[in-house]
């Protein structure tokens, strides 16, 4: 089969032929059906040899749409045929936090498709587990594919703060790219809050919208300012960045009033400086990693409902290759997705 | 001036003309501009007279807006002509619950205006205190007056449950009156909830859906299966309990899933039965009572969004009588308010 | 083998020989080395044959202790010898509530080790999943076989209220028996409220004074009296009712305060009324079924730093049905666990 | 009378005699019966002249215990003879944060005694609002003088991240001096979690294991590893920083663990660096000012039951110069009291 695997270190994704996996004792085979790119992989990509903890080469793609192929021994609550997107990160289940729900923080360190195994960009996939599959029912997959991570990680980043996010609120979105513009959707859906955006460039000022931001600003040094005066001198009761940097960092602690909360989803290699008189006061910042299964469950419902649209771009696998070359050259406008 | 007073045991409200109040130390007096009507001034008259906690005669109408005519000594912080809405839960200020920023549950008993002390039916109106004023600058005082009732009950009702109403959540509100009404708009602004709206009469399930309800279904036995078949099998997330009698209590349970919650806000002398094995597993019943000031600021800047709108009928004061007739007759959609 | 069964209606349990089970694949045998009784046997035992969902006969115990003996195909992550107890909510681990880490709540039906399938009142016993076992290292089986239940449920009840018991706050416990004593225990060491324990008997109020009540008092009419005057009239912060009959409903209420919680753990077939006029303003009825696997890590954490101290009384298998005789006649103090 | 007041940028604070004030309309005049010294009147001191805040000459002061000696015009709700402490966070009552029972963070901006105006260092003092007045009863002054702000800083500050401190948890404290001793004794009566102390000197040490901690070690490179191991590589669940240097921001985040808090108290100048992955994943940093005037009230509850036991060591007021002396020069353990 057709697979687009990271084959060797300083190179870009190869279109590749290899064999079909059959699936072991409880798991399962899928037929991919929609495979989205995200900026993780060119940062896997762009990781060091030494130390670089995957095996090479490795087929990459960590939000797979599927349908099911063939069940492995003992795997059972799904059918062949089932439509499916499929929930990444795979924790062991046993440990303290596997055991709270939060396999993306299991303590014995999680395993993704794409990020450790092989992923859904080919045009089969083994999932290790039925129980990182999510029903999708009718759901155009291409659309689907993408809640498992452009829609979940944003959207746990939100629950993190919800109840901040009152009458009278108002949240600023740093970056408006495949995470951001979802984050857009959401909080607008999900809180009465007003939605600032804030990237460069107007064709990303005007996407971010389209997706339902009240106020889309340049992010330079004035942008603060602004904020301010938007919210007659408090500030932001919330910052969601999505880049991650130290400048955005910056701006973030620049926008936020006091009580407010910073959330950091970008790996950005940067962050946020926090002490009790170099920011406002009683100010909270966490970072958040991806997302909780019963979160991918709840978003699933939201899509049903008509409530998320994420904005793809879709490619064959045989364009693999242009796909992330578009992604890594920012030509993308939400989400590229992959259609073997 | 005039005003509308409870004057004597068994008899209707009656237009009376009075002395207009003067402000003492630290007072208010308001030039009214709105004053909603409430169920709870009703259920004022239905009192019997052994143990009335109230002066007779007293001016009825709790939910005030007006205008700052004069300001007694020492009181600072508004200004004459500035339009405000009345907080209605006078709390002492000083006990743990008002430490707390709940004078709606004052541990020495909270007074106010129509419900101990002479109320908003009037020409003017003496307020306690100016932390009790919230300015409303050009909100339309007919739609704003009933904030400060008719939105923040539901609202703080809504708001003990909010991190429940995820995506994929029902929310059932029983009775589409002059709170469920606002309850079912707030939803819709605050969560991405699936509103199910149960009343009496096509008129009030068409009300519920103007208002935003998914789905308005006649409050009958049969509802609780509709509910059921809705969510595939799950039951509601979350019941508002408008009414508050033990019919709509026996409901609410056999809507209500595992895990669900119910709010009773209605004060209709029932309630809700709860044991571990007569009701879904790990439920939660809570009662809730009016609202706290800070929910109220933010209901105010909700409003300021265009993101509630109340639904009055408007009565001038020399027709209050009948305002109240009609209220009594439930020939009410949504909120009568009188406009001195 | 030997093990304790329940073999007909209308009849105690009997000693019985079986033949030692074998783990199928993913399953792992335990050679039981302590068996908690609980109430939850008898209630069992005093359902109906008409709708009886369990197989007959069937192994009683819920609580287990044992060594790993043997493990199925496929089973890793334990080894043999290793010490463990058995988290009893064996949900399904795909559904919603699973996914969030409640298998107590698994929308499936969760099945548990003596009830519903073969339990710990025996030699050996199979447990569905590695997931299911929680290592114990060195502490005594004896005690810690009843962490799984006689402390996981009250520790779980407790959690739903933690936030509201500060400085300051009163907890009402009715009920010393196996959980309740627990319970006490738990609430000194996980906060800093005064813990009321009310009982019937001077026996059982020692054994809460023992067990760290400030208070022990009788639990009839003059208890809520009491309460309020010990609170300068503001009643409990928090009522734990671990009988759960009306008339615990009733008492609870009666000692509740303003925006207080009541939650109920006892299976007593009756409950508590809440209504808005009928307790006291903002109060909050929660029931709570057995707890979550996450919590029984922390327990078994608490055990190891000698903060819980489940009193027990051991019988041998061969004496396994005085126990239950004992039980049932209301002669144990604490909890009897059974050590084959 | 006397007073200790802060009369020249550079100088050291000077025992000066004053007129004695009179309490204005709502006032309450105190006489004092102790006064509690903190590194914030320092702070104070150090401020360079350009853009200090305060008056001066300005009396020290802001943890005040006091009897009632005279009550302004219109105060009411407290006696003359009173026992008083008085709660220093004075913000306006009626802005949002107000509203919230959140004076600390006042938006309009707080004034505090000693800190804007006359403080408590003298034999009398004025307060503003008897809102602002927290009966004490028969509690001892001296100790209960501190309760307001080395009891009710540190008391916020575990109050935020009480839900974390679950059994088997770790927390570690940073700085077992004035406040960090009240944070150690609070963690043993509120939470069941592990205490480690981190300090340099053996006297420190000691002095945090004789309020509670489990371990005190020494707070230099090693310390991050020893909290490792003592965790079984976790890290630790809270790290409470009462220094707020750079580099204590950088040894809380080496001791802590995946999903763990950090809350910054002191306002050492510096702070933590937070990013997704330069510290452990879903890390939550927060600062944290004073308290709410609620949590003094349940504070004064816990010191009357015996819960919390500030330790003191108290001077004349003819001595005040002295106590400052030895505070700066690190010679007090515990807190420092002037008794006038």
């Amino acid at each position: 089969m057709k697979a687009i695997q990271y084959t060797a270190f300083g190179t870009r994704p190869k279109v590749v032929e290899v064999d079909r996996p059959s699936p072991g004792p409880g798991q399962v085979l899928l037929r991919i059906t929609a495979s989205g790119l995200c900026h993780s992989d060119e940062f896997v990509m762009s990781m060091p040899e030494e130390g670089y903890p995957y095996p090479m080469p490795m087929t990459l793609g960590h939000e797979p749409a599927g349908i099911v192929e063939e069940l492995g021994e003992g795997a059972v609550g799904v059918s062949v045929g089932d439509a499916v997107i499929v929930y990444g990160c795979w924790g062991c289940g046993v440990c303290e936090t596997c055991a709270d729900g939060s396999e993306n923080l299991c303590l014995t360190g999680m395993v993704s498709p794409g990020l450790g195994v092989d992923g859904a960009m080919a045009e089969y996939m083994v999932v290790d587990s039925v129980r990182h599959l999510v029903p999708i029912g009718d759901l155009d997959p291409v659309r689907a594919a993408s809640l498992t991570d452009a829609a979940l990680t944003p959207y746990q980043a939100i629950k993190k703060v919800l109840p901040r996010l009152v009458g009278g609120s108002t949240t600023v979105v740093i970056g408006a790219g495949g995470l951001g513009h979802v984050a857009i959707q959401l909080l607008r859906e999900l809180t009465p809050t007003r939605v600032v955006a804030l990237d460069i460039g107007q064709e990303k000022l005007d996407f971010a919208k389209e997706n339902g931001a009240h106020e889309a600003l340049t992010s330079d040094a004035s942008a603060a300012a602004t904020i301010k005066e938007l919210t007659g001198g408090r500030g932001a009761t919330v910052v969601l960045d999505f880049v991650g940097a130290d400048v955005t960092g910056e701006l973030a602690v620049a926008c936020a009033g006091v009580g407010s909360a910073i959330v950091v989803v970008g790996a950005g290699l940067g962050g946020v400086k926090v002490g009790l008189t170099s920011a406002p006061y009683d100010i909270s910042v966490q970072t958040s990693l991806w997302g909780r299964r019963k979160e991918l469950l709840e978003l699933v419902e939201m899509a049903k409902r008509g409530q998320i649209k994420i904005h793809t771009t879709t490619y064959s696998i045989d364009d693999g290759e242009k796909a992330y070359d578009d992604m890594h050259a920012g030509r993308i406008t939400g989400r590229a997705v992959v259609v073997p």
